[in-house]
């Protein structure tokens, strides 16, 4: 781990990251010494920064900063987390205070290969993504909706969750964008209210884009879902998951899945 | 301060309170080496932890450690926060982990005198709070909402920004609760979908109990403050500001304000 620009584990308990959750992260697959998308994970940190008014550090900072661990450590997920900095007493935010930044790299997690051929089991949580338009498409460090949602189950036969809104829209999973499949069509959810606009969500449309494919980002029910063709779960560790079964859904053919799979796996932006 | 029973000021950059915001606080009146309230404030922390699923730490080893602190600060605002402690990568929480504790005194803001006699000067935030019923009322460690509300005013001579919610209903302050006097009954908002529910918004429903005073929790629109006689924010560390002024709102007189404000602050519970 290097904090700040030191090697280190610890952060100051007056970190406004720690006290109210203030600043943003990002997880990124490692892979032969490479940050799969780097650029465009840099881009995000930054556009999200900017979106609760944190300086963000420049790219340089971090890339080397990452290229220092990545020395010994070629492969896993790396992680930046960038904070408001350490703070005194009280909500106001002080601007011309110097963030924190928190890089690190963890194994990658290892899932069985069948997730991403066969598809994988979901569970629909009960809890319910509150709306907050400040906030929603951030990967921000206000994670306790998705904390309490992945608690709700144990079962390692179960992959991921599905998140809902209040509203019952079908929003995105724990840790993932959701798309549909319906007649050659893809769907996915909108999400100006609430979810995470995850990097893989980005690249899903614009394989759209590319290949013709005409794509909704809309309001989408259960309902929907169940009615898809193919359903699939992206995220920048896991790839591309499709799904396999989830109470009322059950399906075993995925070509469109496949196809955007090996288009995210294969095809180098 | 003392974290895990440790005069230090470091927490490990994998605590989840840091990673994810998944823990709990308390900010609470010191004065002459005693914490105000300390067994409500303890049942609170107690409350909370157990809504989150957290392992809240004994009453005991709490007290010893805000005592060692006291001993060289017996005045200021302490602070005790709880997460769910050191965690792994990802959301789903692992029951048996240790929480970590941070314990911390800082010393009292400095407010004029007239805010609590005269009364201050309120500002509407343009954010609105989300619905979470999940987390409504837990005085956890996502605080972006708050955060954000803040950056919304620097104007020293506002005292505390208006929160109100996603449907117009008026919630709290950014750091307190609200009530309104309306024809000698007490009315404060429902957070049963958002907001904190503070200690003293309990101890003002108390000294309603207690002088059978009608006290209302209900849905409450910004034109029911507009039409109220009188109405005041609490918190633990402010005690009872009555509201002068805000935008349509000018109030000179505040004889219910400050009959519960003197019970507030030399009855003890």
């Amino acid at each position: 781990m290097i904090i700040n620009g030191q090697v280190g584990e610890l952060i100051h308990a007056k970190d406004r990251g720690f006290t109210y959750g203030d600043g943003v992260f990002r997880s990124m697959l490692l892979h032969e010494g490479k940050i799969n998308l780097w650029p465009q994970h840099f881009n995000k940190l930054k556009h999200d920064c900017i979106s609760l008014g944190i300086n963000c550090p420049s790219i340089k900072i971090l890339a080397a900063e990452l290229d220092q661990l990545i020395a010994d450590q070629p492969e896993g997920v790396a992680k930046i987390v960038i904070t408001r900095g350490i703070g005194t007493r009280g909500y106001s935010p002080i601007s011309e205070s110097n963030s924190t930044r928190v890089i690190s790299i963890s194994p990658s997690p290892q899932y069985p290969d069948f997730f991403s051929t066969n598809g994988v089991s979901i569970y629909i949580c009960h809890l319910r993504l509150g709306h907050q338009p400040r906030l929603a498409g951030i990967k921000h460090l206000n994670r306790l909706e998705n904390v309490l949602a992945a608690a709700e189950w144990q079962d390692p036969g179960i992959a991921e969750g599905l998140l809902l809104d209040e509203e019952g829209h079908i929003i995105e999973g724990t840790r993932s964008n959701l798309f549909l499949v319906k007649n050659g069509n893809l769907y996915t959810p909108d999400l100006s209210r609430c979810g995470v606009a995850g990097l893989q969500r980005d690249r899903v449309l614009e394989w759209a884009t590319q290949n013709g494919v005409s794509t909704k980002i809309t309001n989408l029910f259960l309902d929907d879902l169940l009615a898809a063709d193919e359903a699939f779960m992206v995220n920048s560790v896991i790839g591309l998951w499709p799904i396999r079964e989830m109470s009322g859904f059950k399906r075993d053919s995925f070509p469109i899945s496949h196809l955007i799979q090996n288009w995210l796996n294969n095809v180098l932006p």
